[in-house]
């Protein structure tokens, strides 16, 4: 009998995306249903990045330079440098989406057996490139009731061991949206130091920031051999089906190291490196509409949460996310039922089960994500769905017991 | 001290890209180098496919679905009946370049410490993605005698063991263009089904045979089990920097392990499938001038190799390759000094030294692969560069010395 691999089988499947038949089935009932499940914005891909590509001259689309073109590594030099983060162009690779910075990064560093820290919820794909690489995850947990900010440094310490070599985190979040202070970004710094750790910092929403200051992990000082950023453009100027992201690190055993992985898949994609290079000519000012549109819609969506019966949903500092503590007994079976049995004015809502997002068996069952990634008028719209439903669903849950459930935890 | 990882260590830097501070040296001493080292085309992308991209009515450019978009695997579904390989939308997966189609083949079907037996010389980066597996790979050598046909079916079996899982091959061949005969397919497939291995099948350059009938892995009557064809645009319409190529299987669990590492990734780049897509619909007359110039072109090179003194260059069958055997000590040295200390009408050439294809240590130095991307008078002209330099090299040897040298492998 021919087997697949150990790894293959182990691969976890998309959290996100194993509720997508019950959406056909429900698309197919003529039902509207409304995408708060995935990171995929509504906002306009700039202009002037896609007529970029419409406009070069090209006769044979060569080959890239397997570090990406030389051209957008030194813009983004600039761009660097703008959000006061200082590196030279061959302390960049450009990757395939911020996916195949993650990719390299675990390669590059990590052995099978090695060991990643990672606060939970977190970002259900790390779960996947660690299976690739061998590597185990060890999550330790963010709690809801502090907006999910950094677990205590001390659960840190209970966890690492001598397989420990990094730490990842995101910042602003996805899941939750939440944006590390200074004081958590220096505490990350020093244990980081401590126990010889890198850090891997997924910097994906950078710009997405709405309260308090943003602090990349190259702004801590010497911290220049550990950090490893893995950033991509998906978000940043909402062009995630371009794939275009860049591993960014000052340790050029790192650099070496992940290169040669860059070379073995030849180049990273020719006509989204145009993308790229163009959007760092976009006026700092091009931020400023999608900034203030996502805090439309996250003040809309947070305080539609808050005023649902039994609903719990900390304020986010950034990103496009956030998780809301719900009255159900399972995320899982909610967000099919959603799909499944219900709909409110021929519409239903599709969310995140949270327990995709934890490492920890049985966490998240009560809470799912939210992607604020629709206008207003749908965001509301899927808000009175959600309201409706949480009357309707038959596994909803006192609060009390709920607060119960939280108590015993 | 943080260290990179053993992988990120032992992982094999490119064979071909080493020499390239060599050639950029010599540039700026104002020679102009003949690039036969890299296969990438002169020929030019087809504009209608570019224009498909130009053309396109793009607001959003959003993640497509992880498997590649549904319309282009669909179109796929025809290009594969029109050479003869009956597949449906979904056994194709669409990947980020032929090189993810090899990765994912090797992590969905591999574990570490598997082996796969790879027909000598073969394409270099297969290392660099068995090293990423942590997969061994173990060669057996193909033969210049022979012309690089497939060994005999008893080297093959004294290299099996209980870790071989899979054999890995393409027709017709980079670095060496042999193009399998249907006796030879055959015999694969009968060790294949034998010792229950994967074949997994490289048909980058189904589209360039010049000699004798092409037979693809899929032709192959009851082997779908055994079969991951990897597939790729980059050379069939001279679109490398696209990064657009597909894994296909008719085996259900290998598509469904490689989906799992193709959603961890989200998904192949968007503007490259566009591309892709519009490929399909080029006339099946497209092919007929860059076949009929790379003729041209393999007719020339090989003539003009076999006619230089100590020189021998079986003619290829297929692909833009060929592999020639030189009177010289060491193919590393020359192709070094080729680019430092040579130059002919102010001209030189940038050959890939045959080392790089072998996996047997000491094999290939005497041998150098030629990749005739370059137009007529650009090959006459290298081949001019080369016929000087090999009266001039220092490290030249005696054929008499070759031959003795041949007989005592």
């Amino acid at each position: 009998m021919l087997t697949i691999s150990n790894r293959g089988q182990q691969m976890p499947p998309s959290p996100i995306r194993k509720l997508v038949p019950y959406a056909e089935a429900a698309k197919k009932k003529g039902i509207k249903v409304y995408h708060l499940n995935i990171g995929q914005p509504d906002i306009e891909t700039p202009p002037a990045i896609m007529d970029a590509v419409r406009n070069a001259d090209i006769k044979v689309l060569e080959y890239s330079h397997s570090a990406g073109n030389e051209s957008y590594r030194r813009k983004l030099v600039q761009y660097y440098k703008s959000v006061g983060i200082d590196v030279s162009h061959d302390q960049i690779l450009i990757t395939t989406g911020g996916s195949e910075a993650i990719m390299f990064g675990f390669f590059a560093c990590l052995n099978p057996g090695d060991e990643v820290i990672i606060p939970e919820p977190f970002y259900a794909n790390y779960n996947g490139f660690a299976c690739a690489a061998g590597v185990t995850v060890v999550p330790i947990t963010s709690r809801i009731e502090t907006g999910f900010a950094l677990p205590p440094i001390s659960d840190f310490e209970k966890v690492i061991t001598h397989r420990t070599k990094a730490i990842i985190i995101c910042s602003p979040n996805n899941p939750t949206g939440y944006l590390y202070s200074r004081e958590e970004m220096e505490a990350l710094k020093k244990i980081c130091v401590q126990h010889n750790l890198y850090l891997f910092s997924d910097e994906a929403y950078r710009e997405f920031c709405y309260d308090g200051e943003y602090v990349s992990a190259m702004h801590l000082e010497g911290l220049d051999q550990h950090v490893v950023l893995m950033d991509t453009i998906s978000k940043r100027y909402s062009a995630c089906g371009a794939r275009i992201g860049a591993l960014v690190t000052k340790n050029k055993d790192v650099y070496d190291a992940a290169m040669k992985f860059a070379q073995a898949r030849l180049s990273p994609p020719g006509l989204a490196q145009i993308m790229g290079e163009a959007a760092v000519d976009l006026p700092a000012s091009y931020f400023d509409a999608p900034k203030a549109e996502y805090v439309s819609r996250r003040n809309l969506l947070v305080s539609r949460l808050n005023a649902m019966d039994g609903v719990y949903c900390p304020n986010p500092g950034g990103a496009f996310y956030a998780i809301a503590k719900l009255p159900i007994d399972d995320s899982d079976k909610f967000c099919q039922w959603l799909l499944q049995d219900f709909s409110y004015n021929n519409a239903t809502v599709m969310l995140a089960p949270a327990t995709g997002f934890y490492g920890t068996a049985g966490l998240g069952k009560n809470e799912v994500r939210l992607a604020y990634v629709l206008n207003l008028d749908a965001l509301n719209a899927a808000m009175d769905c959600l309201e409706k439903a949480l009357d309707e669903y038959p596994g909803r849950v006192a609060t009390g017991n709920l607060a119960a459930a939280e108590a015993n935890k």
